[in-house]
């Protein structure tokens, strides 16, 4: 195991009814400003919900920020943002899914670039971003009500934003965008679209595989706790698939998903990251979901680096789909490293998400535009060995033109 | 699954040569007093690598406090918090295992309970203990270099204070009480006498049952983390018997420790705790170790409560111990639930550790005591279903007159 530090201060109130606790958890005298995406938040009742409870503690200065993209969107967050310093908000309540969460940590973040204490610098919450973020030192207080279990941003401190018109999509970090809290209704995720349902359970699953599938280090909780939650979301996305009504099924996939990049997994393994990064170009350039992008690639990440992850992807292998090569001694360790990468893609198939470029309506025409934004970003020395170049990326774009299997 | 709340500010920073980090964990203008037990944080260099540490931050007051016991006493945590007051200690460092950082917890509590600033009201503080410290509201901030893998101490708020004397073993909690850092270096764990080792795979071991071998609630993440721990921690207490010199396996036993204890895996699901609390008896009376009054107890736990834990133990000896009477015709669930209870006494005596009062050299002459403790105590409505009486606690002490196995 590798040393490490493991620190995830975040409030989890977790079960039905339980947004009604956020009349003791954001601070009466407090100036809330209320984010959320699209209509779901006001067509479900849940902003409603949200605001009853802050008023029955006697809230008065509540504020309200709607349209916050699925992938959301520098330009839309800046506008957030001078509306925190016109109405001198001190606490940020994001409530949605990842993509609000992600660009409320921004707006916590870039409110006080400012010059005038009004409009926020344009010019200086971009620069911010390329840098992760690492140059701001004062952010706003947030809490968070979960409606989508996927990107685990209620538990975490990073997030990523979204430019389409320079078409980049950046992730950034800041020890100061833990959330204060985090409520976590079950309920809420009934309503939701089937799409986003089985989008969250594959994001969550690749979130646990960038920290899982790279090189053993006889870290025994932490693989442990990756196959638990990998086997866990194979079955409740099965589950979720044949019986969209069952709770027990949502707070399964709920906490997993939560689980899955909270820091714990990630804590003193490496991790690769490869997918993601090549997945937030193909979103930033043909607007696929986020998930999508990961389960289009996945398997291709796999086949190209399975010499380097071949021990892991055996124990993946072994321990999340029971296959082993000790034991079925027909199958060499390749082909049981290949069953595992085909039994994935069935996975991502059975959720009804593309397992291919091909799938997204995407030809070999793509792959240059990827490779240049890869570039532009400096996303050049990818994964856990930082010696997956633009060549790699372009073999594992090759490979997923079209499903192998 | 229950509604929940998780909340766990702990910092861990864990690995070799992390103690060097205290000079930037501790404020360099603190007044310190460094809380240890016994000679072995003196002998083993370790007192002296931790002063080193602050001294290289420029940390003049520092003050020690040393001979807190393996079961830490009420007398002497009160001379401590003496200390405290006379010096204007604002940060303690406790150094050592649980018992010292559970001692230093309450230390950290009843500093302020003085009428002139400066000694502890005695009284005060036995019925703040009585009550488990809730109706302290001030406490003085903790630090953790920790060298015993063994009670989570380390990473949750709550402990448990001896008072020979008045023969109580009582647990406290406070949300005041988690400590500010905790630092897990697994190379100070090499030099364990083989009997403390024992004691905390044991101890880790039992904390996990206590959240785990109840009734299922289909939280499937917090029974997989679960098993996943009770499973490392039969593997790697072999291992580290086969192998003291493993430093890898000291890392999974520390992890797995701490992780067993730190409120996740017990967020969401009931919780028993009946063989902790008869067996904080067992010790108050006997002295015996807080772990081996576990794993005396825990068989004949499982034994009585064999009806009501039934789904539970059926899942213990089918994903811990891979026993299935689905799978093996030849056993009948009540077989399969022995041989996982014979398994789980096999595994403590591997360890060197006793299964029976007979093997603590007790008869049936200790019950009665143990039992008018457990009222005086208000032990009276044990389990998770908070039905498990004197009358229960008294069958479970019958059964462990001798090992049924």
């Amino acid at each position: 195991m590798k040393n490490f530090q493991y620190y995830n201060p975040v409030r989890i109130v977790f079960g039905e009814g339980q947004i009604k606790k956020l009349s003791d958890l954001v601070p009466k005298e407090a100036k809330v400003l209320i984010t959320y995406g699209g209509g779901s938040a006001e067509r479900t009742g849940t902003l409603d919900e949200v605001k009853t409870a802050l008023a029955a503690n006697g809230n008065r200065s509540v504020f309200e920020f709607g349209g916050i993209e699925p992938n959301p969107e520098f330009t839309t967050l800046l506008k957030a943002a001078d509306m925190v310093n016109k109405h001198g908000i001190d606490f940020l309540l994001a409530v949605g899914g990842g993509s609000v969460i992600d660009g409320s940590k921004f707006v916590a973040l870039v409110s006080s670039l400012t010059e005038d204490d009004s409009t926020v610098l344009r010019d200086k919450a971009w620069d911010a971003l390329l840098s992760g973020c690492s140059t701001i030192d004062t952010a706003i207080d947030l809490g968070v009500v979960l409606t989508i279990p996927a990107t685990g941003s209620e538990m975490n401190n990073g997030g990523v934003v979204n430019h389409s018109e320079r078409q980049a999509k950046l992730p950034f970090r800041s020890p100061l965008t833990f959330p204060k809290f985090s409520i976590l209704d079950p309920t809420k995720t009934l309503t939701l679209p089937k799409r986003q349902v089985m989008n969250g359970v594959a994001d969550a699953f690749v979130h646990v595989i960038e920290q899982y599938l790279t090189y053993p280090v006889n870290a025994k909780v932490q693989d442990a706790f990756a196959e638990s939650l990998l086997k866990i979301l194979v079955e409740e996305g099965a589950a979720v698939k044949a019986d969209p009504e069952n709770l027990e099924t949502r707070q399964n996939i709920m906490w997993s998903a939560t689980m899955a990049l909270n820091g714990l997994i990630g804590a003193g393994v490496p991790q690769d990251w490869t997918t993601h990064m090549i997945g937030h170009e193909l979103t930033s350039l043909h607007g696929i979901d986020h998930a999508r992008t990961l389960t289009i690639l996945l398997p291709s990440v796999m086949r190209e680096l399975k010499d380097s992850k071949k021990d892991k992807l055996l124990q993946y292998a072994r321990n999340v789909w029971a296959l082993d090569s000790k034991t079925d001694t027909k199958q060499d360790d390749d082909s049981i490293i290949e069953t595992a990468i085909v039994k994935t893609e069935n996975f991502f198939r059975s959720l009804g998400l593309p397992v291919s470029l091909a799938d997204a309506q995407l030809d070999e025409s793509a792959i240059d535009p990827i490779i240049k934004q890869l570039e532009a970003h400096n996303m050049v020395k990818l994964g856990e060995h930082g010696n997956n170049d633009l060549a790699v990326s372009r073999r594992i774009l090759e490979r997923s033109l079209t499903s192998a299997a």
